[in-house]
């Protein structure tokens, strides 16, 4: 990918372009974590037991869904994409084509697909960023395309007025 | 609302129609939760510091938005969505239209928007399911438009045959 940005260096408004990339940093999926979400936010068996979860339609122990999304959350902030002013959600269209295991180390691939001025905030823009998050084996496993703001610079006052 | 299903008695493909209801229980928003969930998970300064937060564009301690997602979820698979062989997503669309705060009394009202049967496993649907989630205000702090499978009773075998 031609145009992955490395950079760690916040980025504002002025700075996006559609087609822009990211890669985040590495996860690994914890079988200990993955129950301890799954008895505070998703108490299902398949989530929480080893043999109940192999008797579902998962065929073996799967994190909740929004453990991933959780996690994913994690990638994005801790530099997976850096925008300036931290990553504020409107909201967004997401999808779990395949459960996350425990000991999958997942990874988050974003692209921007569209940015758009704010109408009532003139230093505000909503830029859509597409994510993709892969497993080890290069499968993915979660989708989220979200509606994200972005900051322009502050414009330093003019010292001649 | 006429149609509101009050039972917990779990609910199979059949069961289901469009237009039906269902109301979650009630779940508080601690803050000691907010902080944790933000440090584990969304670490930015508006989830974790008091003061951080009153300076950002929050005005105040916002929970994550992931974290009101995880609840919601909770909500639902503990009865407010009582659908048989669990809550299995496939995805969905989601909106946060305001900040969950700490203190904060969420509940979930959902209602059956579509029904398709699956075409490939004759004992599957897929449900669509949308969400709100009000504060003890009634105001929307969370929307979720969710692609839900749900399974038809299994045939009794015909002990004639």
């Amino acid at each position: 990918m031609a145009q992955v940005t490395e950079t760690v260096q916040p980025l504002f408004l002025e700075d996006l372009h559609i087609g822009q990339q990211f890669i985040s940093g590495p996860y690994v999926m914890e079988e200990s974590r993955i129950k301890a979400f799954a008895a505070e936010f998703d108490p299902q068996p398949f989530h929480l037991d080893e043999s109940a979860a192999q008797a579902s339609m998962f065929r073996g122990l799967a994190a909740s869904g929004w453990h991933t999304a959780a996690v994913v959350m994690r990638l994005l902030v801790t530099g997976g994409l850096p925008f300036a002013g931290g990553l504020v959600g409107l909201g967004g269209e997401l999808a779990w084509p395949r459960p996350t295991r425990p000991g999958d180390t997942l990874r988050v691939e974003s692209q921007i697909v569209g940015i758009s001025p704010s109408r009532s905030k003139p230093d505000q823009g909503i830029v859509t960023v597409q994510s993709t998050t892969f497993n080890q084996n290069r499968e993915p496993v979660y989708r989220f395309t979200a509606k994200i703001l972005a900051f322009r610079r502050a414009v330093e006052p003019d010292p001649a007025r």
